[in-house]
């Protein structure tokens, strides 16, 4: 080894190497150290080393795997310690506010969602809510020991560096420091991450549902509003400010009906539930209550309810098949309502995507219901918190243990 | 140092360290070894002997700089050998042929471009036009002895992988194995990448030209027909199999009219040169020539072409507006007939924008025509086939000259 060859510091090199670990470990799930050392490339002898500091810092535990009637030694098993660090996770959706707490890895350890009437609340009611129901999960072992970061999903269009809210159409908020208030409101002893809310679901579905796996994903959801997640190469798209993604807000009717973000003709004056609900005769801020009882009409041959299908069906195909042309995706999903109506949709669906998407996409993208359900966004909050953890596990442990670990 | 810190190879990382120094002269020019310390974040000595492998395998040449009157050693100025490493830039354009030599660094060292009638050729006819339109440039050194690679840039949906063209409306082709075509007429000394044309005329663009240095930009380009090469977070987006960008075809018209890929009210149906020229009253068939004599009738105040101009801006506002919600990028770039057109369409555009995009996302973008002119396919096309390089120079290394730069 030539002294040159060595430019990158060892310590970044070092840093590097426990992230890829420890990401393996919390999107994959517990795994041997022969499985991490053929998913890192990673030699046996650093697997190792890099273990040891990990288990020094309780983050990672080993366990003596059962032999499998293989011969030779029989590698160990790694798990995350779920309850080593911990993420509250919280979620303002149009009809519901929600709290988790989840443990590395993934594992849900407290979840409690309440519904709330829709409307306009002020910033200080939603605040003071959100704190209310964070408090007893909070106050629990293990979160109360081990929390590491707070992420915040929303229904508004979020710039990511601080939180900052410019606009929330179905909130009726403008200009609102999210971050900043629920920072104060939580006495934060972790930092916070507020994103907007179809951008953690996708993150979510691509982590641990319907898209896991998949580097290419668009992930649509509908609810009042339309929202966009866009997975590119693997990497959420989120734009220079953390605003990309607003599909809901494609202009795709030139004469279409005003939007509540001011604009007209977008997306979601086509396909979102008030769309649904109106063109069905139902009121259109019934909220899926009323969605339920479109499909059921559907189900008993309503021809107001499948006519009201059919429009949003074929709307949903004029927007995505833009979106496939320009993304060239290897999956979309369908979250929210537009999960919930898929099945009733399908060949609508499939027929404007054949008519308006180009066959070479066309050909290479399926389209799935999401699988996290109402909760992708609350879990994907919980994502984007254990992130600076995935990307940097180093900074979590403290030089006393790496010393132990290493002596 | 504890062993266990260098679980990443050591010869990983002298190439990541050699890609990080070719890649910063080709795309910055000549620096200092001070900057490149800088830029790289490599120590001095790392560098040293980085740039003496390079200087050995002829890559690369340093050279004393001029003292600046500061107190010290100069620093050395590193410059790439622009003859070290050359490559072959081929274009298919609606109405020309091109070709060029780039050296390494991007300094064009041979170009020739010829104009052909729009229309329907055959692959046979326009391989073996390529081929002869590059032979001389071949045949001339340095592009004889140092060809490293040879980009295609061509009108049509591009499968990456293998240049596989699965349609390319606007020369009336579907299913073209032309990575392959090529290959063989050329009797390809050096790998063939394709793309479309749209897509590396974005990578030129932020390379060299009117995006330099910007890290998210779309770049939409109008002829005939209208492309789009969107780069996220630095790197140029494809899809999964190289389809993505296909801006020409997102439905925007509900009432549209027929495009040439099959489908109807495309974007390109509205805002492209036929759109222009069919409204101001022109053959719609009558390339830039036509285009030219609208502008001139708009600037002596004729109400058929500024009509038609007002027609082209609104759709270009409305199909811009979706696509600034989707990426919330920081630079729109317009290229070929919408560089031509921007100084007419600049307030209509901008209304448009005003009125669709969401604010906080228009707030962020800036849309400034393109740079590089009819040239930046072309040029693209090079960067392409430079990339092989730039992310792992140490394959151009010979083992000889390795040993000889570190004895």
């Amino acid at each position: 080894m030539r002294p040159h060859a060595i430019g990158q510091r060892s310590e970044t090199v070092r840093r590097a190497n426990l992230s890829a670990i420890v990401r393996e470990l919390h999107t994959r799930g517990p795994l041997s150290r022969s499985e991490l050392v053929a998913s890192t490339g990673l030699t046996r002898s650093a697997i190792r080393g890099l273990i040891g500091e990990l288990v020094a810092a309780d983050l990672v535990s080993e366990e003596r795997a059962a032999p499998l009637g293989t011969p030779g030694r029989p590698s160990p098993l790694v798990r995350l310690n779920s309850e080593g660090a911990v993420v509250l996770a919280l979620e303002i959706a149009v009809d519901s506010l929600a709290a988790a707490a989840v443990g590395l890895g993934g594992e849900v350890l407290d979840l409690v969602r309440v519904d709330r009437p829709r409307g306009h609340f002020s910033v200080d009611e939603i605040v003071a809510d959100l704190v209310e129901l964070a408090a007893p999960i909070r106050a629990r072992p293990p979160t109360r020991g081990a929390l590491i970061g707070i992420g915040v999903a929303v229904v508004g269009v979020v710039r990511r560096s601080d939180g900052f809210v410019p606009m929330a159409p179905n909130l009726g908020w403008r200009d609102v420091p999210l971050g900043e208030r629920l920072a104060r409101a939580l006495d934060a002893p972790a930092p916070i991450s507020v994103a907007n809310e179809a951008d953690v679901g996708a993150l979510a579905e691509v982590r641990r549902g319907a898209a896991m796996g998949v580097d290419d994903v668009l992930f649509i959801s509908g609810e009042v509003g339309v929202g966009g997640g866009l997975i590119v190469d693997g990497k959420p798209l989120t734009g220079v400010a953390g605003y990309g993604g607003e599909v809901g807000h494609i202009p795709v009717n030139p004469n279409g009906a005003p939007c509540r973000c001011g604009s007209t003709g977008c997306w979601e004056t086509e396909v979102g539930e008030g769309a649904l609900l109106l063109r069905a005769g139902h009121p259109p801020g019934g909220g899926s209550a009323e969605v339920e009882a479109v499909l059921r009409e559907a189900e008993a041959g309503s021809p107001a309810a499948l006519g009201a299908l059919e429009h949003v069906g074929r709307w949903l195909g004029f927007g995505l098949a833009g979106l496939v042309n320009v993304f060239n995706p290897r999956l979309v999903v369908l979250g929210g309502l537009f999960g919930r109506i898929h099945p009733f949709v399908t060949k609508t669906l499939e027929d404007e995507l054949g008519r308006l998407a180009l066959p070479a996409s066309r050909k290479l993208v399926r389209v799935v219901p999401a699988t996290l359900g109402v909760d992708a966004p609350l879990l994907g909050a919980a994502e984007l918190a254990f992130e600076p953890l995935l990307a940097d596990p180093a900074i979590w442990l403290r030089p006393r243990d790496v010393l132990a670990a290493s002596a």
